[in-house]
């Protein structure tokens, strides 16, 4: 069998908000993989493996090997998919809609998320929480307002967009940290219509194959 | 004049690497606009007023106000411009390189950049200097090994694409944190190609109409 036609290999963490937003765009389109799990907690953190670091060696997940290639980034995983299995789109047809769906995208990816992800917490021992906290809501504070002027069903109109992949992640990263969500009602809202859908379901870190016992749905 | 005739309005900062790598884009591109200056520093961070976070609530350079509508997210608001302002492109035409151009460009712009911006190092303290280079040296280690799979004379291949829009400004980063690039032959051979060529030169942080004197090239 050729490299092209071989099923994809998603590498994946049950509880890292980025392999999530992956999960969903892969369940989204329809396309049947292979999970590999990758534990970042055990063994000091399995991507830091020689092996891992050799296929990533950003050495994180994501990664998706598919069509010979690997490729890791969340977004950019997001982006080639979209671009070669095109249904259902997860961007817009209008550049201006598009530009909003990756402004709010970006804003949870490069804004929220790397302050908040496992490598930092570490360095802030007592303080972990606290921090975490600081970032999702000064985060969700610009979030929620730019929602306002976007969203319909979804962050952008009533289609499912990029812009939904990250944000129903990083709501469950919010309440791992105990964000107080009060204060957002536009994500709040859209969250849960996120969470309703099956692509969502299936994804979701309590149903992997490597989500523990205890933590399961 | 209607708005979509009027020309792009772009809020900058002379240093902030997230405006440079929009700056290069225009200049590829060829797009006239206005600059208009938000200094981070002064008066406790221009990018607090009322009136910067009415404009954008993410309080964060750059904006670029264009055809009737306000993007932020650097990328977010290349990704526009690419759409709307095809040539020269950014993106090469296979979707493979593609998604390398925005591996590397979201490893930077989500995995480097928002480790070491202004706001996680003011509450870094005196660790600050230490906090800036170890996000840069890890990242930089990681990407020195991806291009060497992935570059020509630029990041992917031979043609300028997002990637590098992003790498010279993080270079620059880089020796204003005083990190030692010896470890980085691949990414100082395509940085020094980068400066030489127009676009990346007449925007450059040291040549902006916020430039303080004593930085002036």
């Amino acid at each position: 069998m050729s490299a092209a036609a071989a099923k994809p290999i998603l590498y994946s963490y049950f509880r890292s908000s980025c392999s999530w937003r992956v999960r969903i765009a892969l369940a989204l389109k329809g396309i049947s993989y292979d999970l590999v799990p990758v534990n970042l907690i055990k063994d000091g953190g399995q991507q830091f493996s020689a092996e891992y670091k050799a296929l990533n060696p950003m050495q994180q997940v994501p990664a998706l090997k598919i069509d010979g290639i690997t490729i890791s980034q969340s977004l950019a995983i997001i982006n080639y998919l979209e671009e070669t299995h095109p249904n259902p789109r997860l961007l817009p047809q209008d550049p201006k809609k598009r530009a909003q769906v990756r402004m709010i995208a970006d804003h949870i990816v490069s804004g929220i998320q790397p302050l908040q992800n496992l490598s930092v917490l570490k360095q802030m021992g007592e303080k972990k929480m606290e921090w975490a906290q600081n970032c999702i809501t000064s985060g969700f504070q610009a979030l929620e307002q730019i929602l306002q002027h976007t969203a319909g069903r979804y962050c952008v109109g009533d289609e499912v967009s990029m812009a939904d992949l990250c944000l129903a992640p990083q709501v469950a990263n919010a309440e791992r940290f105990k964000v107080d969500m009060g204060p957002y009602p536009t994500i709040t809202r859209i969250n849960k219509a996120l969470l309703e859908l099956e692509a969502f379901k299936i994804s979701h870190p309590s149903r992997q194959p490597d989500t523990p016992a205890e933590l399961r749905a």
